[in-house]
């Protein structure tokens, strides 16, 4: 692997049993359009845990998976105006993109044919990308984003990913309108943040889980108007037709059915979960009440900086468990079971040692 | 069943076997909001297949099919202000809602829960409804439809279903803007309709067909700009991510990937079949693409009089293969194989014959 100046360590994974370990390597020398940032805490993202076991088939190890970076700048390039060192940032699931074509043209660099993932992309100097689970990472400045001064680091970091993951459908289908009723289907990491959008959009927000127990929890704690055990038929049908929009950010195969019973007439169902096999998709409820079916994918560089600010101005961060490096693999096998409230975050500044 | 004043005769099927004979029955007597219409026209649509064979599973025997009838007024109700006897008019699928709920007040009596079909459904009085393979109909005016000079009643039936049904999403999801590119999927009854407004709008339209035999003449003929054999890998390779948006007519179980392969970035697909078993949905190419899958039924009556008028100011009209009554059951057995150019419609006013 090429050697550069700027040394760096984390933790890797070197085969498809995904456990994690010490891994030194380097980072590229700061550019002058590059920020060299400290990281202090990195969330753990399922995709992180899909990275690391191969089960996406796209994975070359070594793998340093974590797209949820949260740290401070430690060297700016020649050119970087709008950041200085002391700042604190963030890296989300992107580190490069073509800058050029239309979709970047409209700051939807998260679409891009040629973005460029944080961990396990090839970086345009031939390089692999590596992630967060690390000390220090090397990144372009229009990849860098800027934390508000009131959102917290640790409780921050998630946003980068499961923040904009939410943030940028319920902004792009319209789920953002005062007094509408959201369905947030899946209360993970993703959908635990969507409750807190919806409640500082204005919306009634309903959970819709597998897990009764669950349900004090979403109420009390996130803020959740109403809670719907998908499992209960009964409270399925108490529900049908009465929500607005839904967001769907379960990641295994579901069925869309019942979800979509509980649309209203118009009804927008928006999927950011990753199911690996295709879903049963009935045709009636869409016909019959004019219901759609969206997906959307982590949001641009601009709308991620604007989902920051509206999180300082809202208060709203994730609500986590802060763990040290080395609980990493025991965590990801927590993960693997959705044993966490909400998200993992890897103490990355106090427990990151280079052994 | 209820005899009534006005008698009435035509084609029914009196179980799943599907062949339609010869059958009297009554009308009605023509109440004061009521328009009584002498049949001329009906157009075959594929629903009539379904209902006479009980493929949808809530078939009532004897039930007479026909949901695109085209006539003229022999007489009028005491409140009827806006037809007069003589009038040329159409009924397309319903011929009741309540009036009265949040949908029927938008002009959506398509999506009343309490519409009443113009066949195989239970009317205000507790009579079945009997369609318009028949000589005469009564008709609540608010559900009558008037035809534009310069639209047709043979080749101007077919409009009030497979019209409005490809019409009324081409409106909702905004399939109208000049120079965008429309993919219609299928090329039947709703299929070449859609071509028609699509091209009427100011779209690119390109055909999506199994069939090959269809080119020439979607181009030559329906005026269609270009056209993709959906079973050929390279041409479905060479359209990959050039179409705004598809409308999707096929009734049959089919994929949707390749579909979704040939939409932009942020493109819709609209489906208005209504095949019987769920399709799989691919969720990744929603996701990467932030595309959508929405669904449309047919549309409120005031939206089917606009298209109606639509039809006239551009000329539109089915293409229609026009048949003898008695020539119902040979045509039911070829449009179970697709085979009609590109809608049968019953001469019922030349062919109908009361034995």
């Amino acid at each position: 692997m090429a050697e550069f100046l700027q040394k760096a360590f984390g933790w890797a994974a070197t085969d498809s049993s995904g456990v994690l370990a010490p891994f030194h390597f380097s980072r590229r020398d700061n550019g002058d359009d590059d920020v060299t940032i400290k990281i202090l805490y990195c969330g753990v993202c399922h995709s992180d845990l899909h990275t690391v076991k191969n089960e996406w088939g796209f994975t070359q190890y070594p793998v340093v998976p974590g797209h949820e970076i949260a740290g401070v700048v430690t060297k700016t390039g020649n050119n970087v105006k709008k950041f200085k060192v002391g700042d604190r940032v963030g890296v989300g699931v992107i580190v490069n993109s073509c800058r050029t074509c239309d979709v970047c043209q409209q700051d939807l660099e998260s679409y891009c044919a040629k973005m460029i993932f944080t961990y396990n992309s090839t970086d345009k100097d031939g390089t692999r990308t590596y992630g967060g689970y690390s000390d220090t990472v090397v990144v372009d400045q229009h990849f860098v984003l800027r934390f508000p001064e009131n959102v917290p680091s640790d409780a921050g970091a998630p946003l980068l990913c499961a923040g904009i993951t939410v943030y940028s459908p319920m902004k792009y289908y319209g789920m953002t309108e005062a007094g509408k009723h959201l369905g947030v289907a899946g209360l993970g990491g993703l959908g635990h943040v969507a409750v807190k959008f919806g409640k500082a959009f204005g919306l009634k927000v309903t959970v819709i889980s597998t897990s009764p127990k669950k349900k004090a929890e979403a109420i009390n704690k996130l803020g959740a108007d109403a809670f719907v055990v998908s499992t209960d038929a009964a409270e399925l049908e108490a529900a049908t037709g009465t929500m607005d929009f839904i967001i769907d950010t379960i990641a295994a195969v579901h069925q869309l059915a019942p979800l979509l019973s509980l649309l209203k007439m118009n009804g927008k169902l928006v999927t950011v979960g990753l199911p690996d096999k295709p879903l049963d998709l009935p045709i009636f409820p869409l016909v019959a009440g004019r219901k759609m079916i969206g997906g959307s994918d982590f949001g641009g560089i601009k709308e991620t900086q604007e989902m920051l600010d509206f999180c300082g101005k809202h208060g709203i961060a994730a609500d986590i468990e802060l763990i040290r490096a080395d609980e990493i693999n025991a965590a990801m096998e927590r993960l693997a079971k959705s044993d966490v409230r909400y998200r993992f975050v890897i103490d990355v500044g106090n427990s990151l040692t280079n052994l």
